[in-house]
């Protein structure tokens, strides 16, 4: 509980023992995990209190996401980043002020010390820069072959506010799409580090918190009614599921499309199509038409925003279907993702 | 979300396409689980309201543990089953009444759909009966040999009344130890189910949620200290924990722990200390010398505590030790496990 306190472990390997229950999973416990996260108890279970989740009209929230994600460490984050941003940005979606998080860690024999301390670390970084606290973890440790490194599962509790109600039903035919940033830069990262693509990029993952941003959004655009970030299936996928939600169709502009040519380039000598690449730090909203210039200019003024545009409308015909206007002035059907681009990208 | 609704997805077996974030994840999804869970809405979070949580003095209760256990099925329960038992219980013992469940699965290709819907039919059963509702969950599919099967992480939110303080600090010198029941069923269960000891028996695992159990002892003795539950490392290092924590002694009688007589069998072949086997229905709880009949009665008034005992006391001697009065007159140290009886044991 001692940030500063000797560490008590050797910069080794996770062995079984770890996994235990007893005195090496303790050690392993407060020197990687709790000297980092410093848990106010050591009870079984973290106990809490939030003025605002006492009141009138307040709602909790509460999110759960496992991370598999392949590389652990890539361009612009690693597991622990993308655990904590995920889990993060499923609350602030909903219009949730993110308040606490819980970290469990599922170990591969083997596994170096020395990486699950930089996992930590970044939890604790992103964490701070949300203004959540990781209160509390478990850890599990299974044999060689088990598990690939690490897993972890972040789940993340917040309080909605009363009167915010951000959900997909709520998108009516008028309303505006934005994003807040490029498309496809995590998923371009993750299958440039996989390194078997014989690819070499610069792109960086966007992984990000985006609680921050969609607090600015909120403040400026009050009637905002529904966001969702863009992880796996990308921008499309989230498109198609509110889309079917509210029972409105969607047009897109091809050329509104926020890309980066360093990704534009990789979908197009792979064949991919960066609507379908997963993102770590980009959402997509809807606001009505009369917010919309709030919405965006409020997203630019934070620093996961600066790339905000609008790509596209709600519209009243071809309900549940997702089109795009091509820069040639033809219309295709943006469908949802059937399989899968790439496996374990988050 | 209609339990009615003609399952969609063929009994075959989990592919990387049901991670993907796209339609064949969305069908695997609300075939399986959804339809199971019931979950409030497809919102990225669960949206909840308590009155219980908006009390004067009421703290909320968060906690969450990752569950390996090999074999995902075994007798007396499986992987879901532990999860929802381990995490309730987990809330239970900290005094907080169990309110909402994430689920978060990690699967490994080629695991068998029929499969996944076992574990999710006792997932529910077991929410029902501890009176908690899944709210919310993810899935993840990750190639062959990067996991094993499925791995579960549960995550619970619950709430604890004004004026509660079930803690290990709180245990004082002539507090008496009780246990619910028996010891070591599950890791014995487990040791028996893997097959490779070339055992046989009839050894369920006690796994089970005690969440009526806590209350009824709470309503009984509404001066209980502490509870642990007694899972990995076993009772003895629930005690030692709060022994150590608690800065008293501990010293128990060998005569009177509960034990069934498979379970000392398969620890006398074996060479293993059932006090070190893992729980997952049985908890030590520490009330004072005046509450321990009653705190005693209520456990045995509930089906998980028919076999209730008191086991010991605190004491003011070696504080942070836990020490035995063997059945000969001896006494021997209660150690702190240092590595581990067995791997994956939940």
């Amino acid at each position: 509980m001692n940030m500063h306190a000797k560490p008590k472990l050797r910069d080794g390997v996770v062995t079984l023992a770890h996994g235990g229950g007893g005195k090496a999973m303790r050690d392993l416990i407060d020197d990687v995990f709790t000297s980092v996260f410093q848990p106010a108890s050591m009870e079984d279970q973290a106990r809490l209190t939030s003025t605002a989740l006492t009141e009138p009209g307040a709602q909790l929230a509460f999110t759960t996401d496992s991370f598999v994600v392949d590389p652990v460490e890539f361009p612009g984050g690693d597991i622990g980043k993308i655990a904590v941003c995920g889990t993060v940005n499923d609350l602030a979606v909903g219009g949730a002020k993110p308040l606490w998080l819980s970290a469990a860690f599922i170990i591969e024999e083997g596994c170096d010390v020395a990486l699950l301390r930089r996992i930590v670390a970044s939890m604790a970084t992103e964490a701070d820069k949300a203004g959540v606290r990781i209160v509390t973890g478990d850890t599990k440790v299974v044999g060689r072959g088990s598990a690939d490194k690490v897993f972890v599962t972040t789940s993340g509790v917040g309080v909605i506010p009363a009167g915010r109600n951000l959900a997909a039903d709520q998108v009516r035919p008028g309303d505006v799409a934005i994003v807040n940033g490029v498309l496809g830069d995590h998923g371009a990262a993750i299958l440039a580090a996989r390194g078997d693509m014989a690819l070499s990029s610069d792109i960086e993952s966007d992984c990000a918190g985006l609680g921050h941003l969609m607090e600015a959004v909120i403040d400026a655009a009050p009637n905002v009614r529904a966001a969702r970030d863009a992880t796996r299936g990308g921008v499309a996928s989230a498109l198609n599921e509110i889309a079917q939600t509210a029972k409105c169709g969607i047009v897109i502009d091809e050329d509104s499309l926020p890309l980066r040519p360093e990704v534009k380039g990789v979908c197009e000598i792979l064949g991919l199509d960066p609507l379908y690449l997963a993102n770590e730090g980009t959402l997509v909203l809807f606001v009505p038409p009369h917010e919309a210039d709030a919405a965006v200019a409020a997203m630019r003024s934070t620093p996961e925003g600066r790339n905000a545009q609008i790509i596209g409308t709600a519209v009243s015909d071809h309900p549940g279907t997702v089109t795009m206007r091509t820069r040639f002035g033809g219309g295709r059907i943006v469908d949802m993702l059937v399989g899968e681009q790439l496996p374990r990208i988050c």
